[in-house]
């Protein structure tokens, strides 16, 4: 099973980081492949940087279609991801939709805590885009500044625990998920702390790509999620072009 | 990994097909058993049946508890689900919920399809009790009685594939999971009929608890599913009496 | 009018108080037996214990069939509600749906006050269950310890007053919800001490009874509440596996 | 026990219809007084009806105030309903209100069945007012003119068996609520000849008006109901105005 | 462009206020006509008095019908909206409606601020009415009392400011309506002194009416809002008598 | 007042044709701007287009800035909506937004109604991303290929009208919005072959503009829409490099 491992972000050191998280609970027949933005910004936190994640996301799924099995959109906000279902025929995963699907079946509502103040409005929205929000007991974020996002969990781990202790006894949270790239691979570290179970969203999106390549679905030829009918464009990376125009 | 597949019913036909198609997706490293009720009703489809059903499963996970490192209970309205997280460690799947997860990461909007009128009403207070209303197409039921609920997905199969079709055109579905412990290893079979993406239940559940039980999440401390302080009962099962008095 | 009120827990101390409260709103006209359950936990306090005391609802309320023209399931979560109403054919009222149904006609928006933080969870899927999410306020929870169940009410009436207090002014309820067998009758006696309406559960319920049993609806023959088909089953107290195969 | 049944239509044979409902379900204990409004429309069936039914309801019952110990006011969209609340300190029944409420408790979803298409919007309108659309199967109307609205449900006594009909079978209703004034006692006629139980909303309210005045609850000093501050006015009927003005 | 100022309360100088608001935004090409009710309270602030607001907006839309090509029913709450739109032909906009629905194309959710702790419950009550309590991040109202409502916005402006800061920084709001007639103008005053864009009522409903005048839209022959046919009436004021009979 | 008209499709019949509508509502004071992608597919159709799209228009957006005091997104499923909102400071009008809430205060649900199959997905989850699904009556869509998108309206005028209709008749709609940027200027033409109001989305854009415009709301620094900290790139257009680096 081949699994393409996308960071939107163009922070190797992220990638990295993502790839270890991922190598952690991939089976032994998962043939992974790590690929980084090399275009976009160093790391997504608002909605205009989706909206850029989002294309760059389209074109390496395009630029590598035909050598994975499943791909993995290694960003919380799952940019891109309902576009990429839409054009490609293997599984897509989303890291936000697969940690808050794997939290749901851990207890009734699950919290998502993350670093920086800034990606809670991204983040509320992709609840809602998700349609999750019944499910979920709230997004708490830090809101101080931080040194650097790729050493981030280390920097601000008691500061995160902390906050996700606060989402279980403030918020009512049975689960939480420890949201965003940087944090891949926090959740193991301080599972001992929080006294809930914690979902690492990195790992939870390896796993559930895992779950869907196997049971191997048929790509849509109808409903909402069938490759759109072949079609012109003009300026879009030549392979993106391509497969939309079914060439 | 030691996996318990709990069928709630009193069917061992059924306990059958649900080992076969849980074998046919589970990594060679899970240790798979199964066990069928010895109280209940051969096949659970009302609300009162899912109660006394609720009650089975307990009792079975408390008299197995220790030997697996997972467990699922294996009818699509989820009996006991939430009682069982609750109460137990590990992680516990239900069919409905894994399966309805499972589509949730393969369209915007999935369908359930089933083989017996009197299955609907359950179901749909399933696809409530889950908070997934707003992900459900709709929940569509064959109404012709049929001979055995053991041999019914082979009887009914060609018509279960018309009923997905009309989920896709008439009701906007995006995904068709096949519900029911009876038509486990169905969704294989007709793969090729029906336009969009099917998901086979067990086949969902049995990848989600491979998934929970490998991010080995710990047991809650805090939260409403934390184990419940030790209370006397009257008149349980004894593995279920010792269990709940922390005995 | 004949009315039956079950006490799904095995607390006799708890049938008393309820039947008292029972007593205090019934019409001359009604012929009031209670029942205590003769197995499952003293006081139902989570998820799990509500699928123990649901079977042991379905289980009296069979034994008696024929005897009552109206049954209470006198725990607030009103576990075995929907199966005992698909089951029987008269009406079946629910300590928490009585209590909450009562209370939006006595304002826009109710608090659920309860004495146990146990409870909270329960009581709060209970609010899903019966979708009156839009018209609850909050379900606030005492978290001391107590002495004893049958005397809590007693116990604890001033924090549970000062409680009631804190969901009229933080959480901005209408009327208050005095939830649980264990605290009926104590809303008459702190009625002038709360600002705004008190609902008593079990005086509640029993008024909804005579409400129900004086309209005198038919026992569905359509709908998802018609009586099952018959049902072999294996294991069930007899009176329950008799009325389920229709014997 | 006293309660004022209010009709807040000119309509007086309408009046002596829902007074002969009304009193086959009354405890002899009640003493019920009838009241039909000396302004307004015949038959309240529009949005802009329903406003001018509203100040009418507040005019009677201000007229009426401290000789009545809970009021229904019958008109099935409740006009005015939560305005009277908050002005007056005994119980206030909406005849809509206490109709769907009731029907909650005899099943999952209720459908609403009324004799003229004009009646639905209001009808509708006032479902998502209490909140009430998650147990609302639908609003089915007649579309055909009729006679007589005092004699309605007896020349669509037939049409309307049929569209209860309608609304188990393709709608999915467990429960009939048979809605407007002109319909009351109607329910008892036809009780046989639908297969789910029904509702007669002037029954439901004159029992649930006793089931409230019965459990005596204080009118509120808080919350979004307490009794506003006096206010001058000009213009408006004397005993509203001096009510108002705490006069 | 003709446009009707309706306010539906008894003060002048809210109504001078609201004006001068209407004036300032109003393009040169509308011809403004302001009217002051003549029956009613001074202040709409409770559900009864809105019931009471709502009769006399109809009366005053039905005296003027025909002078106008927009009407603007200048109260927070919306009296009378639907049944306005119901029964007249030409765009009626309702003052919380438009202000809120302003504030959705500036931001995500939007925070309601008004001077009066009274107003809470029925503005709560309007965003329901409209469907917009996911858009809603909160109602907040200054619990003091004030020296007079036509001069509220100055006595209380430094309070206003800071309680749409609190609803920024507390509750999440993207944006505030600064909701009541009392409050026209005071937007523009304070647009520097908060964080988010300020939407002012009376700017915003005055904007809308133009905006649906110049679509210039059919009065609906069919739906919901089409004209109710004749009917005949008793005591009603005698253009909305007229009206409503299609005299 | 400064108004940019920007369409994120490459086709310029259809800017022709938007433009010709914009004009014909907007004021003589308006100096309007219509814009082109010169990348992108020649019209939105799906998911991926609109990611697509939305990364086109943030680039335009960003190459005019300082030259337009509010901007329409002249696109219907509103692509690149709320990240123009964070990244700029004038008001960014989405044509599905405006068109939608207009149509809100011309009744109580609207329907959508268009020109293309695959166009419905991208349109029912732009309704929910906006959060007016339960406003929203429908979305229906013509089946049939057309010729030109520049000409489908003039093509299928009669479909649309009976379409049209049917949102009325069957699915309850009290108005209909006209969607997609190829239908501007329909509206117009068929205003009398619909019962119900119809809603131009680009007619309603502009409008909305300038209500927003005329509003003059200050930019915000605070709440989830402030503009994001400066932020380095790669490959990204250099004006919109540029104004997200803050240079």
């Amino acid at each position: 099973m081949r699994l393409l491992l996308l960071n939107p972000n163009t922070s190797r050191d992220i990638t990295d980081l993502i790839t270890e998280a991922a190598r952690s609970v991939a089976p032994a027949s998962v043939e992974l492949t790590s690929v980084t933005a090399d275009r976009g910004v160093p790391y997504i936190a608002t909605r205009a940087e989706a909206v850029i994640g989002a294309g760059v996301a389209l074109e390496i799924l395009a630029e590598r279609e035909g050598q994975y099995d499943a791909a993995i959109v290694a960003a919380f906000g799952d940019p891109g991801l309902g576009a990429a279902r839409e054009l490609f025929s293997v599984p897509i995963v989303g890291m936000a939709e697969a940690g808050m699907l794997t939290a749901c079946m851990l207890g009734g509502r699950f919290a998502i805590v993350t670093f920086a103040e800034a990606l809670g409005p991204w983040y509320r929205e992709c609840v809602a885009m998700h349609r999750l929000d019944a499910r979920c007991a709230g997004v708490l974020t830090l809101d101080n500044a931080f040194r650097s996002v790729g050493d981030v969990q280390n920097e601000r781990a008691d500061m995160l625990v902390e906050l996700a202790r606060r989402a279980v006894e403030e918020h009512g949270a049975d689960v939480v998920v420890l949201a965003g790239a940087p944090l891949a691979g926090l959740a193991r570290k301080v599972r001992d702390r929080i006294e809930v179970p914690i979902v690492d969203c990195v790992a939870a999106a390896v796993l559930q790509a895992v779950t869907l390549a196997t049971l191997n679905p048929r790509a849509p030829a109808a409903g909402s999620f069938k490759r759109p009918m072949p079609k012109e464009s003009i300026g879009l990376a030549k392979p993106l072009a391509d497969w939309i125009g079914h060439r």
